[in-house]
């Protein structure tokens, strides 16, 4: 008898579904429209129904079924099961979605926040791949974390650890939208690398960029890393501006739960080795002198699929513990 | 019959002990003295008559211990036993500690590191208890960390993890002793307190300080405190950029591991409500405005025995899990 798990990555737009054995080989995988706006009811009948036709498609009885996991974007009670107030599905008002899931499929769900999801996807079968100690980071329009110490997520005293784009490394630094001044965030994600080539070139810098600018009236964080790529001197300083920020918060990481490999995912990772190799240059100029360190810096490995495998791979985590 | 728990403090020069009941109620303590200088071996002979000693003074049955806790400086292989090379016990090269102790007292021992333990203390019957999630300090020449999340202390994959004193918070700020720039050590320290008063008399600042570095020829912590209290404006400077860094840390620590309770020990928590108010202060400026927090920040309330009760603690955490 096989054990399957069913892992659930919930956006505001499409809900992604997989199922995967006990080895986290997928053995099938959909997506449907999430229709949010139709309210949390509605929205979790068509999830169990999508889950059910996946697993009818690929002839997997649902009782081998053994759990289901799902991720979802915060603020979520996640040790309580319930989505708060989430940004990107308006209609969900203290939704108990773990309950209510669990009912629909008959079957016991767990329910983490997407970020920690996608981290466990990468530890478990992805980037993070044997290491007990690990950083993980989302590039995004924000920037996400996870962190997994002693092989469980640290999920902190109320679920909000890990907030890791929210660290301050330039006191009175430029604003966050959290409020503060010089997280992370606000100098590494896409959109602050994207409004740090617009300031500069708007200031009167030269650059490639600026005809970008003139035309369509905006610069994107992957115009800058195609400018770079083309050799654009701005293009270069505002990737070094990122790439330090990420480099710093990675030397933090290290002295504070000091993991064995540090993850970074998202659409800023298209860039490759041109940022990658500049994290790395900038870790070794701001880390001590006191020891040799050898963690690992590197990238995601599974895509868009970690969402999936992760929500399936803590699934199968809770039912073995 | 009751359990008996001993905790053992080894420094450069002295070496506590502290015998405690499961509720860690003292029963009994002593000090003697180190003396490094005669080696390993004989050190932890020293160690075990000195506790053997202490439990014949108290009437406590040897057969009563259940385990004995030993914290020691690092640098040290913790979860191996073997301290490798203590700045302050020079003559203590790849010793194996643990098993030497238990070998000489017949019990199980832990074993690790100064921070760790008076956290550990402290998180058991000190400033921390009641919480599961904490993050602790200890001001004094340096800075050292400890970190307890969900009720555990977090080692990290090489035991070095709460290097909390070299998170970077200004970079390319002020050198740090470990090569690091900007370290939060670098500030907030009370040798790092003392030079940046010393660096701004030097450098022309009126201060009330100045006549002591005339005629002491040097500045301490101490002095910028108690300058402070008498009204000196230098003094408050100084004071408020070891809070401002100090609060920073503890914005960022909120973010990482979500405590609920942050703890700050060590000598320089003398200075009192001068000190604590103004991390306060400016943690509430620097932090971010998306929802309130209710992490409490507080200062360790065990004193110089929070090693003893720490190891001892840890002892007894061991003998129950």
């Amino acid at each position: 008898m096989s054990e399957i798990f069913v892992g659930i990555d919930l956006g505001g737009t499409n809900i992604k579904i997989g199922c995967f054995d006990s080895d986290m080989k997928l053995i099938s995988k959909t997506s449907v429209a999430t229709k949010a706006d139709m309210g949390a009811e509605v929205v979790v009948d068509r999830m169990a129904q999508a889950v059910e036709k996946l697993l009818a498609d690929a002839s997997v009885c649902l009782r081998d079924v053994r759990m289901a996991g799902i991720g979802t974007p915060g603020p979520a009670k996640y040790k309580e099961g319930i989505i708060i107030d989430a940004a990107n599905l308006p209609k969900f008002k203290n939704v108990p979605i773990r309950r209510m899931l669990s009912e629909q499929l008959g079957k016991p769900v767990v329910f983490e926040n997407d970020a920690n999801t996608a981290c466990w996807g990468e530890y478990t079968v992805g980037a993070g791949k044997g290491v007990e100690d690990m950083v993980f980071f989302t590039l995004g329009t924000g920037i996400g974390g996870g962190i997994v110490s002693n092989g469980e997520l640290l999920h902190g005293s109320d679920d909000n650890a890990a907030e890791l784009g929210h660290t301050i490394i330039y006191p009175d630094g430029r604003l966050c939208g959290c409020g503060q001044k010089g997280c992370v965030e606000a100098y590494a994600s896409a959109s602050s690398t994207a409004a740090r080539a617009t300031e500069a070139v708007r200031s009167g810098t030269a650059s490639s960029l600026k005809k970008l600018l003139d035309e369509d009236g905006q610069i994107s964080c992957k115009d800058v890393y195609e400018h770079l790529a083309a050799g654009d001197e701005l293009a270069r300083q505002i990737t070094d501006g990122t790439a330090k920020a990420l480099a710093i918060i990675c030397v933090n990481m290290l002295h504070i739960t000091e993991p064995k490999r540090i993850v970074f995912s998202g659409g800023m990772i298209a860039s490759g080795e041109l940022l990658l190799s500049r994290i790395k240059d900038y870790f070794n100029e701001y880390i001590w002198s006191l020891k040799t360190e050898t963690v690992e810096i590197c990238f995601a490995t599974l895509g868009e699929d970690s969402g999936i495998i992760g929500a399936a791979a803590l699934a199968l985590h809770a039912h073995r513990t």
